[in-house]
C-alpha cells in the first residue's frame, strides 16, 4: 500500500500556483498585504492543480494512540495508563482536541495503532493495533520492519477513508506517553541535530529527568545507527506505532492532494519520514502551529515550513494544529471569494 | 456618552481570575501545555467576572471608514476615492474582511464616520459621519474637541448596538486612505516614540515616500506639542475620525465586559487613546495579530500585549483580528468543556 501511495504523489502544480499568484495581485488588497496567508493560498492551489483551490472544509483530525517500552526507563512522570484513559477521555469528549475540534467543525477519529492495553471496544474507536507498545528503543529496536510497514498501511487507510467520507483537509492527532522520546530520536536521526538540542520537557519533565532523556536519545542513536536514507529503518529503530501512522497519514492525503495540518512534535518528526520516504509529499503539508519543544522547530526548519501560529503550546493530540484550520481555510475563501479591482470598480494605485 | 462609559469600566475581577486559573491546573492535559490560550482564558474570565465566562461568540466587525486632509501631501499612493470606493466593496461583500467575516462567522457592519464622499444610503451602511475628511495635520488639528467627542460616541453607539444585537466578541475594522499616517503620529504621541520607528509604508510606499511621511509625521508633532495626559487633545491634533471611533468602541466594550480583538496599526493607535482614556479598559482588548507595520509593534509593547496571530499581515479592515476569532473562542471553550483529571478517570501525574 505504501508503493502505490507514494506512485500517485505528484509536485505541485506550477501553473496552479502561477494563477493563483496573478489573482491575489488581482484582488482588492494592496499586493502582498495578506502576508503568508497569501504563500499559503499559491502553495494550496498547487496542491489541488486548481486556482482557486476548493475550500479546505470540513477537517478531520485522527488521534493515533500508542505506548513506548521506553517509558521504562523513566523519561516521564506520568504512568503508561494515562495513553489509554487518554483514549477514552476522547472517546467521551472530554479533551482538549474535542473541544478544539467543535470550535473549528472537525470530526474527530481516534486510532489505536499501538496502545499497550486492550480497550474497551467503541463505535467511535478504530482498533489498528500494530502491537501493545513498542520495545525499549535503548535496547533494541522499537519495531520490526513489517510492523513499520503495517503502521504505515494503518494511517494511509485512515487518510483515505476520511478523505472519502468528504474532509476537506486532514488535521494530524497523536497521543502516547513517553512519545516525544521516539520522535526526539527521529529528529536526530533524519535531520542530524544532537540530541540535547531535539530533547524537549515533554509533558513538563525537570532538568535531571530532561537530562536523562538526553542520553538515552543519544544511546538509541549510538545503538542503531539509523542511516536517514532508510526512512522505514529510521522508524523502526527508534519509531513509535503513532509516529509510522502519522508518516503514512501524510503521504495518502498528498496522494490524495488534500492538504494536511501537522500538529507539534510528534507529527513533525513523522512528516520527516514521511518527506524522506517522498520529497514531493512536503507540498501537502501545512505546519499547524510552533510548539514550545525545542525538536519541532529543528524538524520546521529542515522541512522548510513556516508555521501558522505560535502560542507557545505543547499538549499535542493535534491541538495546535486544530486552531490553523480557521486561518488555512480563510487563506483559500479569499482567493475564492474577494473581488478584484476590475470587478469591484476600485482604482489601482 | 463618554463619561458615562468610562465610569462603568471595572478592574478585571481577580477571584475569576483565579478561578479559572485553578480550573486550568485540573483540567486533562499538562499543566500550562496550552501556552498562551491558558493566559487568554484567564483574561476572559476576569473581564467577564466569571469563570468559566461566555463563549465569545458570534463576532461582529465594525469597519470605520474615513478619510484624511494629509492624503494632500501625498501620504499614500492610493486616491482618496479608493476610501469610498471600498466603503462599496464591503457592502457588497467582495472584501477581505467580508470573506474572512464568513470563515469566522461573523457580521461586518460598515460606518462612515468620516468618508470625504457623500456615499450613497445602503441598509448595511450606518451613516455617522463627524466630518467630510479631516484637516490637514501638518498644518493644522485634524479634528476640533467636539468632532473627536462624537466620533467617540460613534464608536461607543456602534459597540452598544452589536453587543445588544447579541455579539459576544467585538471585532475592530478600518477604512480610510492615508490613515496610517494619523495612526504614526498618535503612536509616538502616546509612546513618546521617535517618528523613524512607528512611521511604515502602509499600503506599500517606496523609500522616499516614507521618508517624506516620516517627516510629515515629524512635523505634525512638533506643530502641536500633543500632551498624552490629554487623550482627547490627542486624537484633535494628529488623529482621525475612524480612530477616535475605535477608541470609543474599545470603551464601549469595556464597559460592557466584552473582548474587543483589536486589529492592526489603525485600532492599536486607537487602543493606546482608549486606554490613556481610562487604564483598566485594556482588560478587554485581546491583540488579534501583529502587523508588520512597525508602530504596530511599538504600541503592543507600550500595552503589554501579546497578539494572538504574526501572520505578516498588513491590510487592515479587521482582517487579522478576524483571524484570531477561533483562537478565542477556543481558549474560553476549553475553560468550559474540558474533562478534569477527577471526572475523566484519567491519574495525575
Amino acid at each position: 500500500m505504501l508503493d502505490q501511495t507514494i506512485g500517485q504523489i505528484r509536485p505541485l502544480d506550477g501553473a496552479a500556483m502561477a494563477a493563483a499568484r496573478d489573482r491575489q495581485a488581482r484582488l482588492t488588497k494592496p499586493p502582498g498585504s495578506l502576508g503568508a496567508l497569501e504563500e499559503l493560498s499559491v502553495r494550496l492551489a498547487g496542491l489541488a492543480g486548481a486556482c482557486p483551490p476548493p475550500l479546505p472544509e470540513p477537517a478531520a483530525v485522527a488521534v493515533f494512540a500508542g505506548d513506548h517500552g521506553v517509558h521504562a526507563q523513566g523519561v516521564s512522570p506520568w504512568p503508561q495508563e494515562v495513553t489509554a484513559q487518554m483514549v477514552a477521555n476522547f472517546l467521551s469528549g472530554g479533551a482538549v482536541v474535542n473541544a478544539l475540534a467543535r470550535q473549528v467543525g472537525a470530526t474527530v477519529t481516534v486510532i489505536d495503532v499501538g496502545v499497550a492495553a486492550t480497550l474497551d471496544p467503541n463505535p467511535a474507536l478504530v482498533i489498528a493495533k500494530v502491537r501493545p507498545g513498542t520495545r525499549d528503543l535503548t535496547v533494541e529496536p522499537a519495531l520490526t520492519r513489517t510492523e513499520v510497514l503495517a503502521a504505515l498501511d494503518v494511517g494511509i487507510t485512515t487518510a483515505g477513508r476520511l478523505i472519502d467520507g468528504g474532509a476537506g483537509v486532514l488535521v494530524t492527532g497523536d497521543m502516547g506517553i513517553a512519545n516525544t522520546t521516539p520522535a526526539a530520536a527521529l529528529i536526530a536521526a533524519f535531520t542530524g541535530a544532537d540530541p540535547a538540542t531535539v530533547t524537549g520537557r515533554g509533558t513538563g519533565i525537570d532538568d535531571e529527568t530532561l537530562a536523562r532523556k538526553t542520553k538515552l536519545v543519544a544511546t538509541a542513536l549510538a545503538v542503531h545507527r539509523p542511516d536517514s536514507a532508510d526512512p522505514v529503518g529510521v522508524l523502526a529503530a527508534v519509531g513509535g506505532c503513532e509516529h509510522a501512522a502519522l508518516a503514512g497519514f501524510m503521504l495518502a492525503a498528498a496522494a490524495r492532494r488534500v492538504p494536511v495540518i501537522v500538529d507539534g512534535v510528534i507529527a513533525l518528526s513523522a512528516a520527516l519520514a514521511a518527506v524522506a520516504l517522498c520529497p514531493d509529499a512536503l507540498g501537502a503539508l501545512v505546519a499547524g502551529h510552533r510548539s514550545v519543544e525545542p525538536g519541532a522547530s529543528v524538524a520546521l526548519a529542515h522541512l522548510g515550513l513556516e508555521p501558522v501560529l505560535s502560542l507557545g503550546m505543547r499538549l499535542g493530540e493535534g491541538t495546535g494544529a486544530l486552531l490553523a484550520v480557521p486561518v488555512v481555510a480563510g487563506a483559500v475563501r479569499v482567493l475564492q471569494e474577494v473581488a478584484t479591482f476590475d470587478s469591484a470598480g476600485v482604482t489601482e494605485k
